[in-house]
């Protein structure tokens, strides 16, 4: 038997269990190519929030009725392929479920990857050193274009992203500056991340308490903006940049659940001369390999931590998934299927 | 005697005469190296008002009780200089008055240029052949690098560097489309300009009916747009971008008179993948005698149309620049003072 969560209505607002519902289905017996998975871990990501609405953006919408889609790492359990055998770690496009059949012929994004846990944790492959890790590298090294005594400030610091952002600018000799969400984070971003500094974007009244806040840290001004959370944040930030400064704008994860926010002082584009850059890392996959080769070593090297925020069960993964809204995860949000 | 218009008082809003005063100053016999100029016309820019107001933009604010700063052409009347001779067509920043002197020695934007009006008449040198026609190249050229067969949208297509901006983009073997304000500069811009489409924006009662429009006349969707104006043609324009679509700002008039403009929808440039630049086109020099070139050419030989808007007399400058924001003016706003 397989349990799965399929999306039986679309959010309004913040999604929850209710837009859920757990199945349980027999598993067929492989096909020829075929190749059986048992999920273990289950990344849970800011994006699926727009896949879950009805809305076309970049990417179709998540289908009712049909498994939630998501990335998964986990051991495979049985082989109808001469690429994969039994015990072989895994990475791929397994759904909200405990268990995923994959085609072995596939390539690409819905193909499965086999992934080597000698060198780093099999959990680390849907974060650090998966998509949220890729995202990072691309955005400073392909958007930014960061270069040696920049000052870097990455939203959202402490998450899957931002923590891999900063730790890769400080790598390349840029002054590394994060905006999280309580002191318990900061001080993370700065203790254990080993950012320049963290501002509390909680203890600013107003756009302009925020950024006065990142004013005071960035006595150079900001070069290079990594944007994952927009709102007030984006609007204080743009203030801080300096002429000629690039902006990547990785998410805007504060009005995903609701209208669209507003950008307050557009013209700040104009009068700084800033160019803002949207990008989406999966068009990207030439990057990967040097992305993840870079993130690998690092991570094996201890050059590059990193924080995992585990939900278990498969039942809790809406609630997961709603914690990444109220900021409830420090670092990589992940489900734990065994 | 040199009559001078002097800024008095900053605008709060849209500026008037008011915010003048008209001088008379006696000239002083030139010191060596310097030029005497006869200011023949002056130029009217949307820029100016941001100089006006005391906030610190990109540029210094014109100092209170000092001749308005812009751009002149006329004829030197006395040269204490080898380099100008009496007679010379010449342009520079000789500002709101009717006589001007020049160091002869300065170069660059501060300095005085000799003009060739057997090429081009004296006026095109502060239009389509000046910082207006620059400014249209090198958003085109440089910050949207546009492609044959590629959609170029432009804000204030009746203007003078919109009307620059889809005759290039024609040129390039793109399809320009238009917005304008009112039929008659719809009409001007299809059927001189030779523009493929374009809409008046006063005929659509909210963002979403001129995004409509918009997407009525651009098929393929947008891959360049060139904004002029902000405000909600922005908003509407962004809704019929193509993925990876360039914007450049290169003016948001629509905020120039009041508080900043928010953009309504930023996840838009997320969502669609989109790079939006801001540029100042004094910033870039080394793009000014391969535009100038280019234009002076195409002027020449009849390929590059353009239209003046003239109001007489020195006095009357400051209503020929609050004329800009209410658009009043087709083509290049130019005050002659002759």
């Amino acid at each position: 038997m397989n349990r799965q969560l399929v999306l039986k209505t679309r959010p309004s607002g913040v999604p929850t269990g209710a837009n859920f519902e757990l199945v349980e289905r027999e598993l067929a017996p492989l096909r020829e190519h075929e190749v059986l998975v048992r999920n273990q871990y289950l990344s849970v990501d800011p994006y699926m929030r727009g896949r879950m609405s009805a809305a076309k953006s970049y990417a179709e919408p998540q289908a009712l009725g049909a498994v939630m889609i998501g990335a998964t790492v986990g051991t495979v359990l049985e082989s109808r392929s001469e690429r994969f055998s039994p015990g072989d770690a895994v990475l791929g496009m397994g759904g909200w479920q405990e268990h995923s059949v994959f085609d072995a012929r596939e390539s690409g994004p819905a193909g499965l990857a086999r992934v080597d846990t000698r060198r780093v944790p099999l959990s680390a492959y849907l974060g650090v050193v998966g998509m949220p890790g890729v995202t990072a590298w691309y955005g400073l090294e392909r958007v930014l274009e960061v270069r040696e005594g920049q000052t870097v400030l990455v939203s959202a610091a402490a998450g899957a992203v931002g923590s891999v952002v900063g730790q890769l600018a400080k790598l390349r000799g840029c002054r590394a500056v994060g905006i999280a969400g309580g002191e318990a984070k900061c001080r993370h971003v700065v203790e254990d991340l080993r950012f320049d500094a963290c501002v509390d974007y909680t203890r600013a009244r107003d756009t302009r308490a925020l950024a006065e806040a990142i004013e005071a840290v960035t006595p150079g001004g900001v070069s290079a903006l990594f944007e994952n959370v927009g709102g007030r944040l984006l609007d204080a930030a743009l203030t801080q940049m300096n002429p000629f400064g690039r902006v990547a704008l990785c998410g805007m994860i504060a009005g995903y659940n609701g209208d669209a926010i507003p950008l307050m002082n557009p013209s700040r584009i104009l009068t700084a001369r800033l160019r803002v850059e949207g990008f989406i890392v999966t068009e990207h996959r030439e990057c990967w390999p040097p992305a993840l080769e870079e993130l690998a070593t690092r991570v094996a090297s201890g050059q590059l931590v990193y924080r995992e925020t585990v939900t278990k069960g498969l039942e809790r993964a809406p609630e997961a998934l709603s914690g990444l809204f109220a900021g409830r995860n420090l670092g990589k949000q992940l489900v734990d299927l065994s």
